[in-house]
């Protein structure tokens, strides 16, 4: 992915979902092996003065809606992703800005996933995120994503 | 608790957290037995015109911490409150202004946990929160909070 798609999906995020932009979420690198996101603390802190909770949840959960989003895209189809459940770890305090980088938990998944999307119109595929803050794991999401493939305009 | 003291935990919260802010949340009831938040759709809308299931996670996670924060406070209790994990199930699209209400998942357990707290310093409690649309449940979340104990001025 280039820097002009990085910016791409930048401004589809801020535009879409505006608590991206109201995050000061960024677009590190966006490639179908991993999506990394980056957020400033100041607009993420707590009352603790670390990175809140929620901010931790949603930085994760952008970075894997746009990697299954980015490789659905390049698979030429015409799809609606949902979230259908997570799970998040909080494992240390964040206390600078911070990145999430997702990935598929199971790449060799992903072909089967097209399959049942392109017969039966829907499925289902896993997504991890790790947040970062230097050298310090501040998090770990997992994501279950239900695509839905869309025909015609919708 | 008084609408006095409704409008000052949304204060707090706006305050320190200010992506509670950015989400417009507002706090409808809080009690010992329930902590009810609000968030308006617009600044919490994806790019599918619902809500954006990181704000619907954000509001859950917020009504949980808001709970065991007012229960601690009213047993006079100085304390550090931290999320150390969640699972979040979104069920429905949420099509406009929604709700979360946190409760402890075991009432019983309230007991327990604030001995714990006092005897060894650090206790473990695990909140639900219902985020609703209407009459729709749009999404259910458990989160497990930690609270460290606080002695003197931090």
């Amino acid at each position: 992915m280039t820097a002009e798609s990085a910016r791409a999906l930048e401004t589809y995020l801020h535009t879409h979902i505006p608590l991206s932009a109201a995050m000061q979420v960024a677009v590190v690198s966006a490639a179908a092996e991993a999506v990394t996101l980056a957020a400033p603390l100041a607009p993420n802190i707590n009352h603790r003065s670390t990175a809140f909770g929620g901010s931790v949840s949603t930085l994760a959960i952008l970075s894997a809606w746009s990697l299954v989003n980015l490789r659905l895209n390049a698979e030429g189809l015409h799809s609606r992703l949902v979230i259908q459940s997570n799970h998040m770890d909080y494992d240390a305090p964040i206390e600078s800005d911070f990145t999430a980088t997702a990935t598929l938990a199971d790449p060799a998944a992903w072909p089967l996933f097209i399959k049942m999307l392109q017969r039966k119109g829907r499925a289902r595929i896993v997504v991890q995120s790790r947040v970062r803050c230097g050298a310090v794991t501040g998090g770990r999401f997992e994501g279950e994503f239900v695509a839905f493939r869309l025909d015609g305009a919708t």
